[in-house]
């Protein structure tokens, strides 16, 4: 490695003169300081230029297997000093392509990164190294009686979820990688390394630095260690499911549900597209109608039971069928089958077909009006496109099921992605409720927040002038 | 008021010739634009130049009593032009010298923006103009089932309570302003607006600037809206209080209760000298020892009697004694009476005297050690000093009862609060959990930050590079 001195001993490139030679050279030293760790496989590479959606894949230049903060330190002095981009790498289980290097680079890769620092159980908080995943830690919590709620889905890592600000199906009540992540050791874009804030529930010193990174999507500074909030694993836990006759009646009952205080942990609901295909995958016969999956957590038996019964007359009232529910484990792992098979079920709808998720977010007093309209648009379509919804934050995918190398299905599918994204703006919703903008949505973000991109920019440009940070993701510089 | 193009039209004046001349003149446009709404009188800049605090007055040149985001616009281009320093000011009821002018400028009151804009009860959310008080929104309310639950103890704006980042009692269930804000209207420092957010519930498009302008105590815009989260009144309610042996017996119950899942939603601490002060004060008989006050929310009479039997035996294993707890208002009221006199009683214990609550918030396992070491300090001093916690947030306050005209006071107060500060950011806490920094934590929120507040100092420059949102608070620049 170059230490300081020996870097300020040479002539910085200017940004004109950043070219392939400085690229050679960045690898080069790197080479030195990483050894094998440092890969410029052709294999490697691809893998590390594409994540899990449509995104088409375009290779770093090499991918930094890095094990240390101070690591990514010295990297990223080393990259900063040539000019060269960096993208941070966690699982690669994105959907909108942030990992995707469009200018070419190196791929900081943390999932090395992968050491349970510290668990404090009377602070019911947790740090860890970037790259442990959010079933690694709670694995790791197995006998602590605490948990940690977020749960995209896939299982991401912790830091490439705080860049995200990923959440999953049980943010309605614990909250996203928002709410969650209490500090992040962060290095920035000329290689300091700062820590964002103490472990304090709560603060009111200067600007909160913590929700600045997380979100950013990789584009102001790589995070390489993360504090997350736990909660207390609750002594008691039911789940249920419901069929309604329509979306806006499935709506209605989440809307009641958490009018009336139920501390609900998770309310899914999926279209009757999405129930035909579980069924056909799963070999099912479940009521082809708009579906609502709802969990109870709470301290115990009887105040689940309580929540359970308070939801259940709600559903009623609204027109509610089968509504069963479930308390023990195993049960409760039944009831939720049908909703974790969701995207296989979608998948094997059309043989080697590969899924696009869209994602958007609107106030939850539109979100029947939103699903319903974009039903009517789907149906008028020839792709296959079910339907699923973290309901309980106004939050719905709608998952394209397709071939990327057709350009008329991508087409159909960006056209419909188009009209759901001004459909939910229109709503005062966002273009993304969990998936971020990465190179996918930056003419939606324009869209969205106006002159309030600009001061993003500012921001951006502030921190990272010369734009080395994972360069094209969330804004156009 | 001067046109975009008649400003343009003129010699933009350079910083170094910002003189009082550019203030007559940025006064004198401004008393055209607002007339008998621009007030310059004695008595109305002193009451403008300090808040709630010890903090000394220094009144702004000029006083603008502002109606709309359009005006507050137009009164920030104005003084961007003639780089005039920029004050906004929402109840003068902060403690850290947020609103002190302490390079004059002009001041914009915010209390006339009194109208609520919109509440939705299907989305449980509020817009207000940010001059509406918490207490204000809250009688709004009163008929819709909904509340919002910030409640920093004055009936302060929720705009400056947005701009503080403000919390109080119940944030251990509801969160603070960090939580609640949706969304913001600001007027950036060179007159753009911007709305920071839609009303989703949850987003992942770009970078939080919500999040960003909450707790940027005037320092990088005008709040002139705000869209909060509202939430269901609890159908229930009950109230407990308790005292024990010691500050290290509560803090115990207090995480205990917080593991267990117990959704409390206030856990108030008082030490031994604050209950002699309320007994004094109230001619009350209460336990002259460490007491926590208790509330539970629940959408049923037997969920809240749950949780309260549950933190009844928890308290009884840590020699918990005079457990009482009541349901209906009244009971409820009586008490919590002597937890809400606390300041009064502070007051009450010498005459004259006046109140300097310092603010620290420390990981919850650490909370006993911060508060016992600290009333070690306290014991040795011969200044009064009860001790208030939120304590299930880890945040206390030290009151400070003191006659802030003698200097021998004041700098006895400096020099706990400093030690207290040490204390805390050694415990990994912050040096404010509701209070913020203005012009009394600079240098606390360097030790707290270190690095970190050079990217505060980048983004402060990036959206205001003339330094004209409020110079001087948060960042020394």
């Amino acid at each position: 490695m170059l230490s300081d001195q020996e870097m300020n001993s040479m002539n910085a490139p200017t940004v004109e003169s950043v070219a392939s030679t400085a690229r050679e050279e960045a690898i080069a030293s790197l080479q030195q300081l990483l050894g094998d760790r440092l890969s410029r496989a052709a294999p490697v590479r691809e893998q590390h230029g594409k994540d899990a959606s449509y995104h088409p894949c375009v290779p770093p230049d090499a991918v930094a297997f890095v094990q240390s903060t101070e690591e990514v330190s010295e990297i990223v002095k080393l990259c900063a000093w040539h000019k060269v981009p960096i993208i941070p790498f966690g699982t690669g289980t994105g959907v909108e392509g942030s990992v995707v290097a469009l200018r070419g680079g190196v791929c900081i890769d943390l999932s090395r990164m992968d050491r349970i620092l510290q668990v404090s159980t009377g602070d019911l908080d947790a740090t860890v190294q970037a790259g442990v995943t959010h079933e690694q830690l709670n694995e790791h919590l197995r006998n602590t009686g605490l948990f940690f709620p977020v749960d995209p889905g896939a299982n991401s890592s912790i830091g490439g979820m705080a860049a995200t600000r990923a959440s999953g199906t049980n943010s309605v009540r614990y909250g996203t990688m928002r709410e969650n992540v209490l500090s992040l050791t962060v290095v920035l874009p000329d290689g300091r390394v700062i820590r964002t804030a103490r472990r304090a529930r709560k603060s009111a010193a200067g600007y909160d630095l913590t929700r600045l990174f997380v979100g950013s999507e990789g584009t102001l500074g790589v995070i390489t260690e993360v504090t997350v909030r736990l909660y207390g694993v609750p002594a008691a836990i039911s789940s249920a499911v419901c069929s309604f006759p329509s979306v806006e009646a499935a709506v209605r009952v989440v809307i009641n549900t958490i009018q009336k205080g139920v501390p609900v942990a998770r309310i899914e609901l999926a279209d009757a597209v999405q129930m035909d295909a579980i069924n056909k995958y799963s070999n099912l016969d479940l009521r082809v109608a708009p579906t609502l999956w709802l969990e109870f957590h709470g301290p115990t038996g009887s105040s689940v039971k309580e929540q359970a019964e308070t939801v259940q007359k709600i559903a009623s009232e609204h027109g509610g069928t089968g509504f069963s529910w479930a308390t023990n484990p195993e049960d409760r792992g039944k009831l939720w089958r049908a909703r974790h098979d969701a995207a296989y079920a979608d998948k094997a709808l059309r043989e080697g077909a590969q899924l696009w998720a869209t994602d958007v977010c609107v106030p939850i007093s539109r979100l029947a009006e939103c699903i319903t309209e974009t039903q009517q648009d789907l149906a008028a379509s020839f792709l296959p496109a079910p339907i699923v919804s973290h309901a309980g934050d106004g939050n719905f995918h709608v998952v394209f099921v397709l071939d990327p190398s057709e350009p008329k299905e991508m087409a159909e599918a960006e056209r419909l992605n188009e009209r759901l994204v001004d459909r939910a703006l229109s709503l005062d919703g966002t273009c993304s409720g969990e998936h971020g903008i990465g190179c996918g949505k930056l003419d939606f973000l324009i869209a969205e927040h106006g002159e309030a991109v600009s001061v993003m920019r500012s921001i951006k440009q502030a921190i990272d002038p010369d734009n080395i940070m994972n360069p094209g993701k969330i804004l156009r510089i």
